[in-house]
């Protein structure tokens, strides 16, 4: 018999689609397996409907699980460790040196110590790209989370014949694993890392596979100005033309992009990942989000690696993503509160493909975030959406649920022996920057 | 016998004035009364200097106590009342009906609420300009906190000479009090909404007093239009040759000024209250703090009212401040991890006016933050001013000393009934909500 958790007496954000939430004051939802049964007010619970869990929501919001549209996770532990420069010299000096010396097991250990931040943080499913991603889908399975897959190829690079012979064994080993959690992807990392050629090559696989593409796209000006000075055209339209877009693709970022490249988008129904944190803090610039959305465009939010946004907390990227649009347009009205809880939650799990997931109604998958209002930053209770989207705070989050499990109870991980974490990941973080800076393998500096 | 507080073994931000922080791994901070004694490594204390109280500071970072540099506490009874609207109709319409109903006692249990959630994140210090100052600086006297406090003159409003009097009365009333916790400043509330008349009334009464002066200026491309319009000249020019500057001048926003703007601020040492989370939400634009730095001007960041930001949380502000920066310059450089928290640390004590406040040195007033690091979003431990500026939460503030004195005790707030707040709020906003949208005083919707 499948579990039955049932959440009860909280303000329950209802409500399928697009649009505002449905609040239903003192509401239930039911679970039954990995599924939604029933969301509403309690009197329309089935009364011989036995819970075997009961979770108590009062004083509590219920929400979906907040969606990470594009991140590498394993980048935490580079944390904090090159900030305040420019996105080039970062790379080049600070995060390549460091990522030279990565082995499998601290990809490993980086990635649960982001699925800790992120489950505690209210975050159910994460769109991943990077390397040893067999070790990531790991984690995955390990821990009970959901995520998008991919090993990020890049065509210039030594090592892209192994890169992309490793991006296809994960699809084939990975894709529908952890009971249908895990969805693979095949990465080809940014138009000016993949050379045509190589992109063929990558479609081919896609096209054989039968799976979708995550890829950075229109990141900075000078990624625009290079393909455009390449090409003749900007990076979507190139990358429309070279067919990669007759894949279901996630693309990262969409900063620089004007109405042609919006109309491409919306044509072929490419999501993107919108990560403001990171546009900011490494200068790169402002996404038009609300005009991706009024074209149609599927809208998920991200965080990107932590080595760029240093935290992995969507509560504030909803912020920040409603406060770049509204200070840069001269508009209080665009990106209102619902808008961008939508594109934190459904809009993610679109992006990523995953079908009926992002909202409370019935049918749909049970990730589930319960956040406790019993703060004084979430006093008084004037609006719920409101409260949600623009007070509460990653350290609201209570209990969360993935795929009908219980994952984060009253605060506390189920899945992730957090101690061991921290300590593996603080040896190891230690060990790369000692590598990276130039000293020894044994530690001596 | 002074109390004697040890804070030992934590990362102590050490170091006065406004350069990067020296970080002192297993550090002490030594309080003997209201101020403090030592800062530095633990073998560096007099061991004949004995503690009364201990505090153990492993694993975490001690930090100066943050400085709000403007805000309007009791708004915070409007929190979530009124989102995503255009400033005036944000005023005329929701905001102003609902302040009209306010009382005294409402205004006492709003600011309350709002002490309690800044003293939580970490903010030691407040500057408030409202109305029924006088029960603002009660909770300030009952809480422990610090205040710079002024009653807010509207000099177009039918109860200026009234407003005028109390503010008199106020600085008359409590400059100095609370152990000298408290100064106060005559409000000015902006240039659109003081004509010269009314000013010459306030600064006469300012050199009577000798007290300095809080405004709004420059916050929106709007004001900047009228008031050229009027006078012919930029707000800061206007009231340069009104004579402001005379008074030591604490000016929130200073969004929208010219070079020439800037050098009347530097030349008059005119200090500013930066509000990143308003200017974005009002979508008012982005101040040039950089240019502000530049010039020598002091700045302190700042939260505004929480009915327009939403929260009091200056670890979030320091992100956005650095955040709007970077993207707008496109330069991920400017504003780097300890110039922002040296903002919202010394920047805005100096604003303010306090002496020796806002640096752990010798001297100073001990209004200290202890942050516990042990969480899953501080791992690792590459560089901790970018741990603290990027990745800690206010959620992480462990422990709060002001003026030598523990307010919040291992997360726990020693000075403000919780539970009561939270009802008095719940009870009072529902009321001014009705009342607002046209109820009955008794409660009749
Ligand atoms: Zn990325
Ligand atoms: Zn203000």
């Amino acid at each position: 018999m499948p579990s039955r958790v049932l959440i009860e007496g909280g303000w329950v954000f209802a409500g399928e689609g697009d649009g505002p939430f449905q609040v239903v004051e003192d509401g239930v939802v039911a679970v039954e397996g990995e599924r939604i049964a029933y969301v509403g007010p309690r009197d329309g619970l089935d009364p011989a409907w036995e819970p075997t869990r009961r979770i108590d929501a009062r004083d509590k919001a219920v929400l979906p699980g907040l969606v990470n549209a594009h991140t590498h996770h394993a980048m935490s532990l580079l944390r904090g460790y090159a900030d305040d420069v420019p996105l080039m010299p970062w790379l080049e000096r600070h995060i390549w040196p460091a990522e030279a010396h990565l082995t499998g097991d601290d990809v490993y250990w980086g990635t649960l110590l982001a699925i800790a931040e992120s489950l505690l943080a209210g975050v159910t499913t994460f769109a991943d790209m990077y390397f040893f991603m067999d070790r990531v889908a790991q984690a995955v399975v390990e821990t009970g989370v959901r995520a998008h897959l991919s090993r990020g190829l890049i065509g210039v690079a030594p090592g892209a014949d192994q890169a992309l012979a490793e991006g296809k064994a994960l699809v084939a080993a990975f894709q529908g694993a952890g009971d249908g959690r895990i969805r693979c992807a095949l990465a080809p990392h940014a138009p000016y890392t993949c050379p045509p050629p190589f992109l063929a090559r990558v479609l081919e696989a896609a096209a054989a596979l039968g799976c979708p593409i995550h890829t950075h796209l229109a990141e900075t000006r000078a990624e625009v100005e290079q393909i455009r000075a390449q090409y003749g055209k900007s990076p979507i339209r190139h990358f429309a033309d070279l067919g990669v877009f007759q894949h279901p693709t996630l693309a990262a970022h969409c900063v620089h992009v004007d109405a042609d490249d919006i109309a491409i988008l919306a044509e072929h129904g490419v999501a993107v990942a919108h990560n403001p944190i990171s546009n900011c803090k490494l200068a790169s610039g402002i996404a038009p989000v609300p005009d991706l959305l009024a074209a149609g465009v599927t809208v998920g939010l991200a965080s990107d690696g932590a080595a760029s946004t240093n935290h992995l907390d969507l509560f504030e990227e909803m912020r920040l993503a409603a406060s770049l649009q509204k200070v840069s347009r001269y508009d209080a009205t665009v990106l209102p509160a619902w808008q961008v809880l939508r594109m934190a939650t459904v809009g993610g799990a679109r992006a990523l493909g995953f079908d009926r997931l992002g909202c409370l109604a019935p049918g749909y998958l049970a990730d589930i975030v319960v956040l406790d209002l019993r703060a004084p930053h979430l006093r008084p209770r004037h609006d719920l959406t409101s409260l949600v989207v623009y007070s509460a705070k990653a350290s609201d989050v209570d209990t969360v649920l993935v795929h009908g499990k219980v994952l984060v109870d009253g605060g506390e991980l189920l899945t992730v022996d957090l101690e061991r974490v921290e300590h593996e990941v603080e040896e190891r973080a230690r060990r790369l920057a000692r590598l990276a800076r130039g000293g020894a393998a044994d530690g001596t500096p």
